[in-house]
């Protein structure tokens, strides 16, 4: 009984999950060495960089010189990351260039949410609230809700997919009041938590309350998981994944620094190309676009795929 | 529509697999050490060592010793690999402490099995006829059949389902001229060709030509698909898996010395019991485990989990 989508949309995060974690310092040519090469692989969505503070993540300080030099190439939307008005003003700088739209930024974890934003989850409903306004004011559409933690928390433990619903419901709430249309549900397992069957659950229960939204899933590699996770997602027709070349990312919450980070772009990209699901990816350049990640990073990634290479290699080889 | 196994069996292939393809040198003594560590988390069956020729696998010079040295658990099976009568000889010596039993090995690609073993696919039936004619009268059961390359292969390609079902017929036709009793399938994903698809593809055809038999899974995680791939194997109702602690073991045959080797045992405990599927192993105890094998070769080791801990570690600490 699967739902198998035609083709899958792939959210690329590696440069801004990538060079926000490694201890660096990469230059600013070679991140925008990486994002150029990304956009030759067939990948439509690449998150180029990261509008945060500088003095809280170093490693994204240049995030305007790397937007400056990136070329963009047609048909390919470059998108960076912000939390707050501030982030929005320096994207907007980049108006065209970067596609710009706004995310109700939600967790299914009030102790994570206090842990990472030093928040409560009622204080995080008004700050989105106030976002979303900002976001709307500038004629910029706000049209996802993300829910991080939303498969389990390492400070909070197992999240029900009840409190999943709960908390898209408050988002979908902001949504209401500000006038938001929401279109995409963006389910993160944050800290490596998920398993199959609970995709299934999570997916089950939000797609019961809400038929016909569009579900994305962030997933993280933490435990070595994340491409059944993945497989599950697909076979419950979910179309739209987020990913890292190479795996790049690490997981900065479970205080481990040799874990896993996201799930690799290149593994996601097999697995749909071997189920006849299309990503528009060329995988092999892909590969070669990992292994420059870890020429760039200096260390090797977590990604298996990018040390043995495509299966299509040896088919093509096979042939001859 | 799933049928999932209430319990599996995990046959930890970590100390021969991982010890036959470490540049090492590894001492007897640390070879022992793992397994004694390896008897103490639960698991059933462990594969300690391989009799194979010493010129052609130097790190198992040492098998003698390493069986006499490690102790022997009440309720654990330990097994040693062996390809021909010397190796079965050398083995009979430890019967007892080793349990012996006779195993059918042929490949679905004889393309592989020319290069690996250097004989047509017909030459090794009848090997395998020689093989297993005299473990029947050393009085010693032969009771499976394995497939390598059962997915997928290097030299060959694509592997079709109905190759794997001819091979096994070769297979049970050398048992019926034998008169060994076969009870089990062993299909093995030697080179990492197998995707979730592929798995219900194959095991669905020779499931359907032998609906009662035993089958039993041998993943290499060589393109990030292995847990992915369990999981798919599960849900078909496999109840019997090959692994390796920390993910030991590495591809000789890819020529990718950094690809990575068997699905980590830690990796498939952690899925069965968030499936709730019984292992028998305590896996905070396996992952220490790993990481002492991570100690004993000198290099991470690619399991992800090893490096995460596992989740019922964080459970424990939220629940305080």
């Amino acid at each position: 009984m699967s739902d198998l989508p035609s083709s899958v949309s792939i959210h690329e995060e590696g440069p801004r999950e990538g060079f926000q974690i490694e201890p660096g310092p990469i230059s600013t040519e070679d991140k925008v060495k990486l994002i150029d090469a990304l956009s030759d692989t067939g990948l439509k969505h690449i998150q180029a960089c990261s509008f945060v503070n500088p003095r809280l993540v170093p490693g994204w300080a240049d995030a305007e010189a790397v937007v400056e030099g990136f070329t963009a190439r047609e048909g390919v939307h470059y998108s960076g990351l912000y939390f707050n008005g501030n982030g929005l003003d320096r994207a907007r700088a980049f108006d065209g260039k970067l596609t710009l739209s706004g995310s109700i930024s939600l967790t299914a974890s009030e102790g994570f949410t206090k842990k990472n934003l030093n928040r409560t989850h009622a204080e995080n409903l008004a700050a989105m609230k106030r976002q979303a306004e900002k976001h709307l004011e500038a004629g910029i559409k706000v049209n996802r809700i993300g829910v991080m933690a939303a498969f389990g928390c390492n400070y909070q433990g197992d999240i029900a997919p009840e409190t999943v619903v709960r908390t898209l419901e408050d988002g979908m709430r902001v949504a209401e009041e500000t006038g938001a249309e929401i279109t995409l549900f963006s389910l993160a397992d944050t800290m490596g938590w998920a398993a199959p069957h609970r995709i299934e659950q999570v997916i089950g229960t939000v797609r019961e309350r809400w038929p016909e939204m569009t579900i994305s899933l962030h997933l993280h590699d933490t435990r070595g998981l994340a491409v059944a996770n993945a497989h599950a997602g697909l076979k419950m027709g979910v179309s739209q994944f987020d990913s890292t070349v190479g795996g790049l990312g690490g997981c900065p919450f479970a205080g481990q620094p040799k874990a896993a980070g996201n799930i690799a772009t290149e593994e996601l990209v097999l697995l749909c190309q071997e189920m006849g699901i299309d990503t528009g990816v060329d995988l092999d350049n892909l590969i070669e676009v990992g292994r420059m990640a870890e020429e760039i990073v200096g260390h090797q990634l977590p990604s298996e795929l990018l040390h043995a290479g495509s299966l299509d290699a040896f088919r093509r080889g096979v042939s001859h």
